[in-house]
């Protein structure tokens, strides 16, 4: 597993190993548990897209595999998860910081977020899961919360305040690490109603 | 672009050149404006997912970016492509051939047609696209029509007869090269009628 540049992925292991209590795993290790719980239980088919990489040079050394040898991270033009639920199209960022008051919203790419908006109208159920690895605790916000937070102000960052007040909690169980389908059901049944 | 390894997209292009009528296109290429038309007239976001690739080591030249020196291709554990059309969840793999007869079934990962079985059963609208480049027609068959095709039975290749058959050709439109949202309009709606 290799993270966006930047040391981004090194950041994120070193602030997981600082929590004993959940023996150094990252958000990413516990979205990949959880996801393969839902898979294997048949409750859900939900995948962490492959890191984005621009190749530029593959090596084909005569009966070996292909190897590239020089290529670089791109940006992301989606977000890092998608699948289905239910017959619900599910599309998700995942964050893990360590700040601890706030989020800053430049760790989500323009285009990430314009990305959600755009899911969003198409009837996803669509949201940003954060970690605060300093607390170990997990949010789940959906989109249509970020969206109307966001409109026409000038909002650079998430206050934790805010995030325990929009967002949901994700619960730790130990087969599902970020039991994060729990808070997705809740929305579910609750546009099935709307639309009743 | 890069494709997968063993020269698959060599041959894709060599292919697609040889169509003169079509400059050269590829399918992938095809998918990709198809999906940035549906993309910028807000009808549905599908993207493509980027190539699957194991990282084994990464260069960080101080003040420049990140450089993956030593990276492999992986089999992907999922489809190509995957997204959402008004509301529905939309999967699918795309192949494209030079065989004038038959598609043989080696060329789907056994895990990708696991997978496109598994988010049939979560209700999704799932696919296999496949162009015969020496004729340049391109057929969407449904997953459900390749279940009940393949149950049981010891088949190792879809002939051309039986894809006309089942499949369903997509036409070509100067905006949309390969409008496979159309057929998928269609089998939204009979599914509709469905549950009606």
């Amino acid at each position: 597993m290799v993270g966006y540049p930047n040391g981004m992925k090194k950041k994120t292991e070193k602030a997981a190993a600082h929590n004993a209590s959940r023996r150094g795993m990252s958000l990413e290790e516990d979205l990949n548990i959880a996801n393969l719980h839902y898979f294997n239980t048949d409750k859900a088919v939900i995948y962490k897209k492959p890191t984005p990489v621009q190749i530029v040079h593959v090596d084909y050394p005569s009966r070996n595999k292909a190897k590239i040898t020089e290529a670089y991270f791109r940006n992301p033009s989606t977000t890092d998860y998608n699948g289905i639920y239910k017959g619900s199209y599910i599309d998700f960022e995942a964050k893990e910081i360590r700040n601890k008051t706030l989020f800053p919203l430049s760790l989500i790419h323009k285009h990430q977020l314009n990305h959600l908006f755009k899911v969003e109208q198409q009837g996803a159920i669509s949201f940003v899961i954060i970690r605060f690895s300093s607390y170990n605790e997990t949010y789940l916000i959906f989109t249509r919360d970020l969206i109307n937070h966001l409109e026409n102000k000038d909002i650079k960052s998430l206050t934790l305040k805010w995030i325990k007040d929009r967002g949901y909690l994700c619960e730790y169980q130990y087969h599902i690490p970020c039991d994060y389908l729990k808070i997705v059901e809740q929305e579910r049944l609750r546009r099935l109603k709307q639309h009743e």
